[in-house]
Formats: structure tokens, sequence, C-alpha cells
């Protein structure tokens, strides 16, 4: 029984693709949803075979009516599990409830810190020397729901705001696959609260020893 | 001229150990402060020859004539530059003002996140699955000054809280000796708001091959 994955996406899809181009094991991209028109994301889909629509948030009166076209769209494809990759809504309890527990995004932060949005450029100006991406699980709040997976990403003194929001991305790309490849393998449950994957540990030693970091006078 | 660093402490001093274990490069402990009696922290001080004292903040009326003694005890060693050190008390701007942007402190947590008491336990509960820990200058608020350096620490599925308060202490050992001695060679500068000193880049590659995440199946 292969897991039936939905994506949704606003902007140039480069964690859908990412998804697409990853190794989900059992599971599959079944359906991707774009809500802004021209988004890359949407051709992403198409190139890659992938059934694609577009379902604009400015044709719909209010949030709830647009989510539940996304609902239909989803449960047109049989989704097992929703992947918000850069989608720029806030979701109502009418896709929440829809798919409980079974919707998870990537934040380019260290949730709980800087939630929202422009997340990299938050830690950036917070002066913060780590930060980096976070797959939760999605519920009512921005960015509050059960943290399934994080990995850090320095911030380097050499660093602009758009340096940190590539390396961030960069991370994203491999965290997101793998962690919906482990849902799919059944290594993490996202609706349990108790996840289990997670990033690299650092080496405490090379605290030291970081190649950013000046060498001691002699 | 070399550095003169004045430590205070109000626990087991394990952080104080590192900093006297460890080459400081051109700075030398020249005072350490413990003000609960029976702290460890002291013992350690007396056993590697470093003049200590015992300021119980209970023998005065209030913060101020407290913090009057600390600046006192630390003027008449000729500190430069103070560290806080497992230090339990919240300084008033009679401290704060007799060093101005040359008192810094170790957080067991990746700052802004979690500040405060118990933080460890706060990333354990909050479900984050990377923590680590913050050296940063001290300034009015409670841990929101100026981060110098940080490094993380991830959150196994197997930790318990202790495990984990275990794993970021011996990250604080190597960290705070290293911002000392980048201080004291003018690698970093704590009043000039933009250090430059991290803890190690983790390999993005590793996020997929990290030894504690089960292997996909077959």
């Amino acid at each position: 029984m292969r897991m039936r994955i939905g994506v949704l996406a606003s902007g140039s899809g480069t964690n859908l693709q990412a998804l697409l181009d990853a190794d989900l094991g059992p599971a599959d991209i079944v359906s991707v949803v774009v809500n802004v028109e021209g988004a890359k994301a949407l051709a992403r889909a198409e190139a890659a075979g992938v059934p694609a629509r577009l379902i604009r948030h400015r044709d719909f009166a209010d949030r709830e009516s647009f989510d539940a076209a996304l609902v239909e769209a989803l449960r047109a494809a049989g989704v097992d599990l929703v992947v918000l990759a850069g989608f720029m809504r806030i979701l109502t309890p009418v896709v929440l409830d829809a798919f409980p527990g079974r919707i998870i995004n990537v934040h380019p932060s260290l949730l709980p810190a800087f939630p929202g949005v422009d997340a990299q450029r938050q830690a950036f100006e917070a002066g913060v020397r780590i930060t980096g991406c976070t797959v939760h699980v999605v519920d009512a709040g921005v960015d509050t729901g059960p943290i399934l997976a994080q990995a850090a990403v320095p911030i380097l003194e050499t660093d602009t705001v758009v340096d940190l929001q590539r390396r961030v991305l960069a991370v994203e790309h491999q965290l997101l696959p793998a962690v919906v490849r482990a849902i799919a393998d059944g290594r993490i449950f996202p609706a349990d609260g108790r996840p289990r994957l997670r990033g690299p540990e650092p080496d405490p030693g090379a605290v030291l020893a970081c190649p950013s970091l000046p060498e001691p006078t002699p």
C-alpha cells in the first residue's frame, strides 16, 4: 500500500522539485495544487508528469471556500499526506480537519524561534549564529505544530541575508524529502507527537576546529 | 598586556573548571566570586590557586548592595572581563554599568529560544530536535544580550532531560573557554554587537546519514 502525497505550493517550487527528485520510498506524489497563477511549481509538476492544478485563492470569497476547494482536489486525488512546500496561505479548519495530523510544513528556522514570514531575515537581524529549518505538523497556529525534524545551519560572518536564505533552502531540500520518506516508511508518525527524525549530530570537538573561526594567535 | 578574567559562579562550577583547564591564550582567571555557601566552585578555584571569595547575596539587604560588593571585589582584582559561569543571580545596573559590554554569560539553549531557568527542560518539553548553548553579552534583560557564539546539540529519541542537560553542558565546556580566548585574542569583541565566533557547520549531507536515523526499509 503506497502512500499518496499531495503537495501545495505558491512559488518557485524548489522544495517541490526536491520532492520530485528524491527517492520517497513507498510514497508517490499524486497531486500538486498551486494557488498563484504563473507559479513555477506548476510547470515543475507538469514536467514530472504529476497531475497539477491551479486553484487561485483570489477566485474565492473567503478562506473557507478556498480551503474547501483544496480539500475537494486533494480528496479527489486520494491524498494521504499533505505537504506544504512554500505554500503561503494560512489554512483554516476546513483543511486541517479534513487531514487531521496529516499536513506537514517546512519552515526556514529552528522553531519555536522565528515563526512567520521572513524567518531567515528575522534570525539574521537577531544576531544568532545558528539557525536552520524545521519540518512540523501543521495546526491552527502559525508554525506552532509538533516538530518532526530539524537541521541546523550556521550564519557565517560573511553572510548576507540572501546567502543565508540559499543555505537554509539547500538544507530544506534535504530534510523535507527525508521526512516524507520516513513517514511513508512508518519511521515517524506525524499525528502522534513523538517523532524520531532529526538532523545531524554536531561533533562537540568541532567547536574549536570550526574552519570559519580565526586561528588563535601564536 | 594580559586580559584579567573574573568568574562569578553559584553552583558546582563545572564551567569554571573548564575555564581553569583551558588554554585561554593571553588571559588569566584572576578572581572567582561565589554567592552560595558550600558551592563547589569555590573549592575548584582554591584548588587551582585562583583567589576566590564567598559573597553571600543573603547577607545583603537588596540586589544593589550585593552587586556593589561584587563590583568592589572585581575591581579590586583588576578584572577586565566578567564571565558568568552558572551564576544564578540577575545583575542590576550596579554591575552592568561598572563593566559595560564586558560581562558574558553561557546559557543552555539556542537563544532567543528558551531563555530563563531550566532551558534544557523547556526545549525538551517543546519537542524540538535541536537545541544548544549560547554565549552572549549580558544586558539588563534575561538572556537577551548580543549573541557571541552558539553551538547546536541534538535531542535524541532516547534522551531524558538529564541526558540532554549533560550533553548541552559538555558543549558549554568547549564553547565558553573558546569564546573567552577569542575575546582575549581580540578575535571577537563583546561590546561591538558584531561577534564572529560560532559553532561547527553541520554537513547538510549528514542529514540523511544521521546515525540515529533508522535506516529506510529495503
